[in-house]
């Protein structure tokens, strides 16, 4: 008898097919006595066809607008899942995110959740029903229709989880769980039954796109209990946690990589205080975000700034850092788009010193050249050509036996 | 410089090039002047393709959660419109339903206007915007929402026109306006540049499907200017207008029919106080609208009783007429679906008793024999063998000079 807050992703209500299976699953557990709150996102293309219908009007559309159109996508799941609940007799009620007044900021397009006003649902839940939530989408404070940004469905269910104190948050996509690192790419590649908050946020901001990083962050600032689940078969899941047993803790736990990196360097700028952050800011003031930033330690009285950006974004940045270069008088600016980021990831390595050095080892005993390095409390992320991704990431996997369920590489 | 509501139904705004279209015409009014409301339907088949999803989900899908899904489709339309008109540099504000407060009471399906917030309106008019509301929406006392029934957004644009105290209240389709009478059957029916308010009423109830009977009513009752337009060829449409002048008024604006009728006669009843209603009121616990009624006098100790029902509902109205036939020892049941209505319509023929006659004479002139007859103030209504439906129309409109401007037939 527990408050659960499920979250169903686009492609978990893709057809109508799919929405009876959601019904099948939640009338089921409605049954066996649980309070569910179900969050759904849009039919999966349906945002996609939203946006080429607006782009066909407009095609630069005013965000507001722009969030009137997208909002509608949710809003048609959560009919749609309610239908299917109420005909196999469990009793929902179907609501927008202006409903149950998930107040946002007016940031249309990506807007926060500021607050939650949970009372309506209380009631329902009290009456039996299952509350179905569109997931995605808000309201402003002059009443305005927001929405959260792509994947801002689980952010909704997260923050809804948070507010009804639910007893747990289960997040249904197309994946059964996180993984050590991508099956595709490592066969051997094994399903975690638990991860800490710290390493979900490291793994998601790398590229493992189980959940949105924002929604990660929104469970950790409220400790809610986050499980990642596969809607088209049964199984645990993985539970994201929020307390470290060192003595349990793995050393490593997952290896995560980035494809969509590119790195930039400008050489030769005056070694002077001032000079990253002018050009950073100047990136930044393109709305460009930076990932990784080295700088080494001057040879003469100039030093070399390197940094990635979205491999997207490369062109864009090349440029600025031309008119920077030029303004700084620096020798010259070079770039790579032709890389990748691979990083190891786990709480345990906090207290072990080895990890980097048996991860450089592992990739120099393959060949692998690294090009950058940058650490964290529980991570260590190279950056390499991209010829050796694959390569790189079965190598590392291997190495801290990740394979081995209760594996130990210490 | 007035303020206009206008309202543009689902084949004005079917598809991208068509709303393009209408952000034409409406940018261009805003331009010279006018301030302006507009309301849109869902884009043309849009409604039906949510019904058919509906339906493929729960057969008979509660009514909250149909209406949630349905105004997904107006919502989608003031978004495009929005987007459209701001690409034209003219600023454009959406608002749903539950936005500008459009309270109605909770018959979901069928919901009626109670009340309209137009404070929020008028502030965006104050600021130069186009005010764009989705029609045929609105939001019950719990904040549930509702929808109006089809042809729904007529009434959300007059009641708009109402509460905003707006000088035109336009309403767009693909027909240009009221006719004497239909022209694919009248060649030389003609176009009527101003109708009254109680002719309109008797045309829409009778199956002229220019305006939804409803949003009629609604405008006569706050006296809204009420014009009929089209949205694909220029042109002054129809004014439904509420001062008679009978000094000008034309004996009869236009001939009216409907197809889709059928009779039914319970012959032999006893002819005693009561009769009339239990029979009526047997039909209309099986929700069939009854529309013509008939008693003749008595020639004996009993009466036949005839009444019109819609076509569809012939075969249900019959099964109810033989059980209430035994349980009045009525003599028989006979009935007839194969039959229609024409009616004579103008406000003029309250003061001209010979209108009647003239209408029969030329029913008779062409042998069309008349199964009942049924008077207004305002309408002569009879009903004859469907075979005779264009013969009777036309030989009508002939008769009373409609293909002439300015017509008399006295």
């Amino acid at each position: 008898m527990s408050l659960l807050v499920q979250k169903y992703g686009g492609t978990s209500v893709g057809n109508p097919e799919r929405i009876n299976a959601v019904a099948d699953k939640v009338a089921r557990l409605r049954k066996s006595g649980h309070d569910l709150v179900v969050v759904v996102s849009a039919m999966s293309g349906e945002t996609d066809r939203l946006i080429n219908l607006a782009k066909s009007i407009n095609a630069d559309p005013p965000p507001r607008e722009l969030d009137v159109l997208l909002a509608t996508g949710e809003q048609t799941t959560i009919a749609l899942l309610s239908m299917a609940l109420e005909k196999r007799g469990c009793p929902a009620r179907s609501y927008t995110g202006y409903q149950v007044h998930i107040r946002t900021d007016s940031a249309f397009g990506k807007a926060r959740i500021m607050q939650i006003d949970e009372k309506r649902i209380h009631e329902d839940l009290k009456k039996g029903r299952v509350v179905v939530v569109a997931g995605f989408q808000g309201v402003d404070e002059d009443g305005n229709i927001t929405t959260l940004g792509r994947g801002g469905s689980d952010t909704t269910g997260v923050a809804l989880a948070a507010a009804l104190k639910a007893d747990e948050c289960q997040i249904y996509s197309d994946v059964d769980g996180v993984y050590t690192t991508d099956p595709r790419i490592v066969s051997e590649a094994r399903r975690l039954d638990r991860i800490t908050f710290e390493e979900m946020l490291e793994m998601a901001s790398l590229g493992s796109k189980v959940l949105q990083l924002r929604s990660v962050e929104f469970a950790g600032k409220y400790r809610v209990p986050l499980r990642v689940l596969s809607s088209f078969q049964e199984g645990p899941g993985t539970l994201i946690t929020y307390e470290e047993n060192e003595m349990e803790a793995p050393l490593i736990s997952g290896i995560a990589f980035n494809r969509d990196e590119a790195k930039l360097t400008i050489r030769g700028v005056p070694d002077k205080p001032g000079i990253a952050a002018h050009i950073l800011g100047e990136i930044g003031k393109a709305n460009i975000n930076v990932d990784m930033i080295v700088q080494n330690v001057a040879a003469d009285e100039t030093t070399d700034f390197t940094f990635t950006v979205h491999r997207g974004e490369y062109q864009k940045s090349f440029e600025i850092l031309e008119r920077v270069a030029q303004t700084l008088k620096a020798r010259e600016v070079t770039g790579d788009d032709k890389i990748v980021k691979i990083s190891v990831v786990g709480v345990g390595m906090r207290s072990h010193a080895g990890i980097a050095s048996e991860m450089f080892k592992a990739l120099a005993k393959e060949g692998i050249n690294i090009q950058m390095i940058s650490t964290s409390e529980i991570k260590i992320s190279v950056v390499v050509d991209e010829k050796y991704l694959e390569l790189g990431v079965r190598a590392l996997h291997s190495t801290f036996g990740l394979e081995k369920p209760g594996h130990s590489a210490a």
